[in-house]
């Protein structure tokens, strides 16, 4: 049963069905790469006139191309095969973190064609505006730019792709960050949009990666702060004003630390970087310095194991909450929440078996993300690549 | 942007077209009760000879009638008003709850047209089958009745609408609720759908009360046990399995009291009636128990205001962390949650502006349900009528 709000009310005209098709046509090239004429009429369900129609719509546009497959081993005349233009149709993706900048160039069909990164510059989220116009200025290929997409691990207002908030980028408030790089390359960024670095890598995992054809998944996104993408019934959770998902200010500890949110006991104080780093008595801070806790671990440091395991116990505690408001079938640890995850799994699990509903948790499954840490990247380019896909000769 | 997986593939035919169209147009009529020609022409972007035909087709079917406005005031021909055929199509409407089993004939268009109700028997759920199964015997009326829904305040399982575990409804396990109420009504009853009273009360919110436009809500049922129905983006939340909303069972007090559950600590175990009315000294139970005490509480009852304040408190705390993860502009209150919210509005306020980030809680409205106590009754109409209005001349 769906709710009666989003319901198209009257029929479609014949103009948006085509762009509906061509659309729908265009989503599965870029999804799988590529994939044959015959596939697609089934996918469809659209004969086998139109198909052919509407890729020759899309080969002129210079969108796709079609080729004859390899040799298949079967009888008959083999189906054409559809492929998007990689190398010439792509998008720029960005991803502003607590520790680095990365810069990517990523073609339809989400091939990674070229990449670049920095240590982040100490300072407001401004001053990264310099390295990014920098970087997509090397990289600027031959073909069509359809923009640039922006993952920041900040909150991001729906509305205009305002960061609103975001402490461990040196306290933004309210930074025009899409703008600004829209505004200093005008000619090569025809648009830039701009989302929450969880909400992004979930977007990818779903796109392509561990999450795709699963409807119900949260992506747990952590380094020194934790937020999560959330996709219920096939559809992003994001909130009234794009600021869902903060499940890192899920108070869990009322006897616990003060958080930087000005609250305490937030899940993020047990389960962030900073925490894990200081019970392992780690003088380090970072990404490097997590994954150095987690071999000292996995060598049989005991105060590194200790660490582990106790930051271990608050993950599967807050993921068993999570569990009982969502029923996901999938929970993705991501950033360094990756290797947290990989090195507490037996923790997080007992956690979730004591504390979630035996029908809430029965079918979930605990995975890291196929993508890896080039989620962020992928998401930021789907992104940018939506407009091209809702309407592909726009 | 919307995620890629629900996306409507192909383009719809001819029949498609014209029943996507009849069923919008008379939702438009079910949830405003009666509507004018014109505002359905507006509504729907169709033109009016569309608008015509679909009227006739409908009026044919019994399902509408059309008749002369009263006086508008304005010049020129009024529009003609199409209503729902309330007194002649209608649905059973059955709540399952701690206290008490209630059954209501609602007419389409949302009109309670008959309605009793009698204190819940003890044991299993097996054995409400009985008084529910003689109501609606006693309220048969003339015309043509679409099905039941029912309301339980336990996990529905969404593939076959199990009661899945129901520890406050003598601890039902996997009670084929809805088969053996048609089985016993086969010529009265053509469906029967169950859901969770949380989910049911939010859809009833949705459709025609407190949530009406909303996109992103949250309503709060609490009794002895608590849950939510959510919606997010227009979307409702409820898991892989159907068992999303489990929001009581989330764990607020790591060192809290034992839960029916299992685990300890649960949202529940602090908000619940059962702790309201123990702090409060109450040797009562039920919903009546909870009104009592919180009338003590408003004549100066210094144990009752305690008592109040204290779950007010834990109210506001799990509010917090749902504002946190949901980011909705509205949280609604009721079961005997109702109450227990209007005696500690202030300690549910001061709570949730101390705890959930500026960003997320800046837009939410709490609120009381629009419906009050029918919203169960009303949302178990609203899913016996899904399926007429998803293809009203089926």
């Amino acid at each position: 049963m769906s709710t009666n709000r989003n319901m198209r009310a009257g029929a479609p005209s014949q103009e948006e069905i085509r762009r509906q098709n061509l659309g729908a046509l265009l989503r599965f090239v870029h999804e799988r790469g590529q994939i044959s004429r015959a596939e697609l009429t089934s996918e469809l369900g659209l004969n086998r006139s139109t198909i052919g129609a509407l890729t020759a719509d899309l080969t002129e546009a210079g969108l796709v191309t079609e080729e004859a497959p390899r040799e298949t081993g079967r009888a008959g005349r083999p189906s054409l095969v559809v492929r998007a233009m990689s190398e010439s149709i792509y998008a720029y993706a960005v991803s502003v973190e607590v520790d680095q900048i990365r810069v990517a160039r990523i073609g339809l069909g989400g091939v990674l064609l070229d990449q670049r990164s920095i240590p982040r510059p100490r300072g407001s989220i401004a001053g990264t505006i310099d390295p990014i116009t920098t970087f997509i200025k090397q990289m600027a290929g031959e073909g069509r730019c359809v923009g640039a997409g922006i993952a920041v691990c900040g909150m991001v207002r729906r509305e205009d792709g305002m960061v609103h908030l975001s402490p461990y980028l040196g306290g933004a408030v309210d930074e025009p960050i899409a703008d600004s790089l829209r505004e200093r390359l005008p000619e090569l960024l025809p648009q830039v949009a701009v989302a929450n670095v969880a909400d992004l890598c979930a977007l990818a995992e779903h796109t392509r990666g561990v999450a795709a054809g699963c409807d119900n998944f949260i992506y747990m996104y952590g380094d020194v702060g934790v937020g999560a993408g959330i996709v219920a019934g096939g559809h992003r959770v994001t909130g009234h004003g794009g600021y869902g998902g903060e499940v890192g200010h899920m108070v869990v500890n009322p006897v616990g630390r003060p958080c930087g949110c000005g609250s305490k006991g937030c899940w993020e104080t047990e389960i962030g970087e900073h925490t894990l780093l200081k019970l392992a008595q780690s003088t380090d801070i970072g990404a490097q310095a997590v994954l150095a806790v987690v071999d000292r671990a996995s060598r049989g440091d005991h105060i590194a194991q200790a660490a582990v395991r106790q930051v271990g116990d608050w993950l599967g505690f807050g993921v068993a909450n999570l569990v009982n408001i969502f029923n996901p079938e999938l929970v993705i640890f991501g950033g360094t929440l990756r290797d947290v995850y990989l090195a507490s799994a037996a923790q997080v699990r007992s956690k979730l078996n004591s504390i979630a509903l035996a029908a809430t948790r029965e079918h979930v499954r605990l995975r890291t993300p196929a993508l890896g840490s080039d989620g962020a990247l992928i998401g930021a380019a789907e992104l940018a690549f939506q407009q091209l896909l809702n309407d592909p000769l726009a």
